[in-house]
């Protein structure tokens, strides 16, 4: 795909290139010395591609790295942080003398990179993800901000093993992202040993045509080659675009380059070799004379703290609603906010954001059967603010994700998940389809906010709060329908449980969330009949957890707690609890959760077989 | 790839299968009837495909359906679970009418197929798994049983948006899997709406032949076409077959097939049309004639439940060991017994799997950077007891499978985990490479034993171990070395903890593993010099967990239980204890953990910054 407008970089300009990427190569070197450990041969090849890119072909603002109009880099490949350093200080933003800095524990430049750094947007070191951010990016680029950024992601070859990132390359295909650009640097070694397809250029440049990039190899150490094929890259329309560049590991320097075990360390008493062998060609050795393009237009910053349900809940009390219905209703409330979006893997019709696709068709983002790609589209979405993301999806296969969501806390990211179908309630598909470990991986997770709304008006408010709460949110919805126990009016907060039964001398506190508060409610009924008396307790998130309520409340009933769980026992509303109690003498758990694995069944017989019905709560509380 | 030795089945046979066909649609059509629910739709369009490869292509004991000569079948599209138990029906495993308990509380034929019944190997249902099963299937027989049967894998087109599907891709054509055939059922239509590429035949045989596929797009509801197309792959050497089959959803009945709205639903009041409609194509409505071929050849089974260390540890106590090194050793030690294997993501120098690799370099699988299609492989290998298997990454790697291990547990799977570099105290590579979440997300898989072994001796014996234990396994590594505590000869179990420190009177009871087993104990030397004493105690597993030594220690010492761990507070070592003790009344217990976001520095400055260092815990015992 030539150009015929295309202008070749004069000499001048490509031997700056050049210099430039050597200084890159010796910043690289210098800065994992002096830190006595990092990964110089993974930035020794992509050296020239990193010139290119900060000092001839993207736009930025280099006193402002987040200004929302610049141009975007994702260094999916993480462990090269030092060149992308590098690559920051001598575009200007801080002085060349800090790199020394790396890895020290009062820097911010550390082993890999994370948005403690101005010039950070995700948190990358976990391989194989930037590309599924870097697409949410472009996405939001080209749809939702209608803006002229583009968005370039820079990949090692090894890391293209990773099946998320040809998710995000038929992600990408699919929704025509051409102004996404990825960036192969195929220098042929992994850690170990040499990548599965080494330097076998034709069967990746068959992959990514087959997923719908348009596609260039070339020389990945021509500042030349690269600076042409970004370039016709730019003018190709409704596919994005892919350059795969043929790169030596350790590239420059003698003893080092293209050879095995040079892999994350530094190059000790190879580096002043290797050094003195790169200074020497570098011709213009004072400071560079290029100037980086600002980007031409302007995009507005956005401020996404106001963003509330249009109306209150208005449901009647006592009805049954299932929570994930709830849930639909509310994401599309809060869509009368149009920095609001949300995102699905396929599963819209069952997590009910179908309603917000149905309304704002233009906000809602369809990423299929590939719940890794949507974790980071929706991550990539959330960068710089703009936009808050409701991300759903069968709470069980969210799990898919973890490993992104865990990478979205280092970097970060305000993006919400709602998980539904939790627990055995789910019924007759059977245990793959039951999510049973959610609420351990969400409340494990650094930073998060765990909500459990019981009902349909607390789910709303959950949906609300979460869009204006900093740090991952995950939202657990339920498959059946819970009886609705709130008044419309009824406030909410995070880490504020709701007392639902409080009686002077209760033989038990019982605490359940979604279905096994309804187990809970169900038996305080029952037994009041027989003169037994039980506090309820909702917690409404599980973390942060209402410690206060909580001690009072098993105080107020002899010290005795009985925690109720649609979960295993592992990680979920029983152990919130007892930490939140272990610092307490005087008061007990005893938890009931699903203790063997599930089956197919309605739900209500899988309820009292796995020892989560009402029944069962009456009996631990008799037998307390 | 037409063979000329191709004899094509009589046209007798073709109508038998084709009638055979009819009536897998049939039963699909009237067990989610019967149910209720369902996903008749999904199972209609593979109908031909199903009666081809079990009454036509594959090789196997209807009688003993797990006997090792066999082929294999892998329904990775686990939603269509009554098309497999009709074909097993059909097959005359056992009786048509037992269909009609499809999804009943009382009948192992539940909503997605699980190894509770004799003819599945592995659970399915979430999406996107079972390709990387079938490869570790086809790997065990091709390069380790080095015998002739046969797997084969039918995958839905919907879930080929899964990435984990190309990393199994990848993997089937570098190992030159050709005794593995993967079916794309094309059905056009996924859950809620059409699938990304519909019926785009072309761009799928692109993708799958870039990825090393020997590639056939048929239709796939001519039974003579996919006999042959399953023949020619057959014939094909050093590559593994994928078949492309253009199908429609719901086929053959009026007003469903090839219509939106029919996913995951009985058919209703469309069912008894449908079902006179294929009834009426049926031309033998008796029983079949068709006889099913036996595999040619004998494969024994295996006893793997002897499976020790070759010598016993050979430590100096004192000495500083990474158990990550020890590991490493360990797994060499077991690999004397043929039926060990082991399996690692391209980490295999820093997990220390490579000792393995270099001792029995046949054995050793290298997975490359695709963690979710390694723990496939993993299961696959591990499938009807032909190997022991050991599977390594960074331990923050592995929660990229967690999804594929869930489904391990409901799939009855043996295969052990052993995840490294646990922890701040890796040092400056920084929180990507930390996992902090990992106790938590291993001890919520069902039916799990977690090791956290804290130095040498115990990793050793923690590996012998869990070589014979049922179950998924999870053994924490370190990267720092910890001292050798423990004699060669000390006897290990799991669920038994190790009383490290025990004194009359003691102020506490510290709990920590690894790194801050370290901790804990430093703390005991330095706090006795100022007279005040603690015990400590290491736990070897986090599940199960020794309750009674637990409780003991802590009566023994006021009461007071401090826990230190290298991880976030939620779901791991403090978690477990404060459970553990939940019932108890009189016990607190005080959580030293990593509550922060870390950060890259000095392994040692890191332990104190976030609290989990010696001097932490003698702050908090004074703080008693």
């Amino acid at each position: 795909m030539a150009d015929s407008n295309y202008h070749r970089p004069d000499s001048k300009k490509l031997q700056s290139l050049k210099d430039i990427a050597e200084k890159l190569r010796v910043h690289s070197i210098e800065s994992t010395s002096a830190a006595g450990s990092g990964h110089p041969t993974t930035c020794m090849s992509a050296a020239e591609v990193m010139s290119v890119l900060f000092f001839h072909t993207m736009k930025y603002k280099v006193d402002a790295p987040k200004d929302p109009a610049n141009d975007r880099f994702i260094m999916s490949k993480g462990h090269a942080a030092p060149i992308l350093y590098a690559a920051w200080a001598e575009a200007g933003l801080f002085p060349v003398e800090n790199l020394k800095n790396l890895r020290k524990i009062d820097s911010d430049l550390e082993g890999h990179p994370t948005p403690r750094l101005s010039f950070v947007d995700v948190a990358t070191g976990s391989l194989g993800q930037g590309l599924s951010v870097a697409a949410g990016m472009a996405y939001t680029g080209k749809y939702l901000d209608k803006a002229d950024y583009r968005t370039y992601c820079l990949l090692g070859d090894g890391e293209s093993a990773e099946g998320s990132v040809w998710e995000a390359m038929a992600f990408a295909s699919y929704y025509k992202l051409d102004n996404l650009v990825a960036i192969f640097d195929v220098n042929r070694l992994g850690q170990s040993q040499p990548t599965s397809l080494q330097h076998d250029m034709e069967t990746y440049r068959l992959r990514c045509e087959a997923f719908g990039f348009n596609t260039y190899v070339v020389d990945g150490h021509s500042v030349e080659d690269l600076a042409k094929a970004l370039h016709d890259a730019s003018t190709v329309k409704d596919k994005p675009s892919c350059i795969l560049a043929k790169t030596y590991k350790g590239r420059g320097a003698k003893g080092v380059e293209d050879l095995e075990g040079w892999h994350g360390k530094a190059l000790g008493d190879k580096a002043q070799g290797a050094l003195d062998e790169i200074n020497g060609r570098i011709v213009n050795k004072g400071p560079h004379n290029i100037k980086i393009q600002a980007p031409s237009g302007e995009v507005k910053a956005k401020d996404l703290s106001k963003v509330k349900l249009s109306e209150p809940p208005n449901y009647k009390k006592g009805d049954k609603i299932a929570t994930r219905v709830a849930y639909g209703t509310a994401i599309k409330k809060l869509g009368v906010n149009t920095d609001v979006i949300a995102v699905d893997a396929e599963t819209k019709n069952s997590t009910h954001a179908q309603k917000f696709r149905d309304a704002y068709p233009d906000r809602f983002i369809e990423c299929f059967i590939a719940e890794q790609n949507m974790a980071g589209v929706a991550m990539g979405c959330a960068c710089r603010d703009r936009a808050v993301v409701f991300a759903s999806a069968f709470a069980c296969f969210l799990s898919r994700a973890f490993d992104q969501i865990r990478m979205g806390a280092i970097s970060q990211t305000n993006v919400n998940f709602c998980g539904s179908h939790c627990g055995v309630s789910i019924g007759e598909d059977g245990p793959s389809q039951m999510a049973l470990e959610d609420l351990a991986l969400f409340r494990s997770v650094q930073g998060s906010t765990v909500f459990y709304p019981s009902d349909a008006v607390s789910m709303e408010r959950a949906v609300e709060i979460a869009a204006c709460t900093k740090g991952i949110c995950f939202i657990r919805s339920s498959r059946p329908g819970t009886t609705v126990i709130y008044d419309n009016d009824e406030t909410f907060a995070a880490g504020k449980a709701k007392v639902v039964f409080r009686h002077e001398g209760a033989k038990a506190t019982v605490i359940g969330a979604g279905i096994t508060l309804s187990s809970a409610i169900e038996a305080h009924d029952l037994l009041a009949k027989e003169g037994i008396h039980i506090n309820v307790i909702d917690p409404f998130t599980l973390k942060p957890i209402d410690k206060d309520t909580i001690i009072e409340a098993a105080k107020a009933s002899g010290g005795k707690i009985i925690t109720v769980e649609d979960h295993y026992p592992e990680g979920g509303i029983g152990e919130a609890v007892s930490s939140a109690v272990a610092g307490e003498t005087g008061i007990t758990v005893k938890m009931l959760a699903v203790r063997e694995l599930p089956r197919s069944g309605p739900p209500n017989v899988l309820l009292d077989m796995f020892g989560i019905s009402a029944n069962k709560v009456i009996e631990a509380v008799k037998s307390l």
